[in-house]
């Protein structure tokens, strides 16, 4: 994705959000909320962590969990005013946007905070059918088992066509 | 738990575990594996996070997140020795087997790492009911919402009679 079109997020994914309200309304009986976009309220607690929170990522429909991301301060209020999930890379020390390279963004529908609001949970749609940048739907594909981990998942795209690039 | 009681774990659990291979026979297609038992073969990527991995921990019938936690090099290897999920507290700098308070232990039902070795995804058959030190099935029981963080969690305990004192 380019600079130019990054900047224009906001305004890209405002008319693509398909209602994110609407499982939210079933759970708190009717109630109309619409968590993922216009301004944040309180903020999860980003000192804790030095400036982070993990960020669980679990398919909305599905319930798999697809990865684990970080999130600075700055992705989250992205992620909120687009309804996109964006993210901290702090191997890169940069917010990125997940798909902002392969196409296989997330959709936010619900973004939730734990106890101790250092941790959040977020149900999206994740376009492309696969989080992991190695072709797997979750990047959890392989179980620990007593002789090693024994690739479990399904693997979905080739990596090396997707990013161009020859993944580990 | 008493300290007596912790030292006895390994031996109190191999004969309580409910066979944690049967629904990974079913995933790779009838190859018989335990993965909660006996020694662990590779190691997760502790360093990268200064000696710990984030663990994220799902209900393994429903799919639900229920918390957030952090293993290190001893807890990993007693979750995998005793088949109950046994962590590592950063604020209290120990390893703390879940439940030892409250009795909600987890039976650990399947181990899966992601792509970079450095987070791990429990499976567990959550006893009582309920993971969340104040009550809730799950931590993650408040939702983000433009108007601040809105409860949508189930509360299954009241945690003053369960631990005894108020939490937050």
């Amino acid at each position: 994705m380019s600079e130019q079109s990054e900047t224009s997020l906001a305004n890209q994914t405002a008319q693509e959000i398909t209602n994110p309200g609407e499982a939210g309304d079933q759970a708190v009986g009717g109630r109309h909320s619409v968590p993922v976009q216009g301004a944040p309220g309180p903020m999860p607690n980003f000192a804790k962590g030095g400036g982070v929170v993990p960020t669980i990522v679990q398919d909305y429909q599905t319930g798999e969990v697809l990865m684990l991301a970080y999130m600075n301060e700055e992705s989250y209020k992205r992620t909120l005013a687009t309804g996109r999930a964006t993210y901290f890379s702090r191997s890169r020390n940069r917010v990125w946007m997940k798909g902002e390279e392969s196409g296989h963004i997330q959709i936010v529908r619900e973004i939730l905070v734990d106890c101790d609001e250092d941790t959040l949970l977020l149900k999206v749609d994740q376009i492309g059918g696969a989080a992991c940048h190695v072709g797997y739907r979750s990047c959890f594909f392989r179980r620990v088992t007593r002789d090693g981990f024994e690739t479990v998942g399904e693997k979905v795209f080739d990596p090396e066509k997707v990013y161009g690039r020859k993944n580990p």
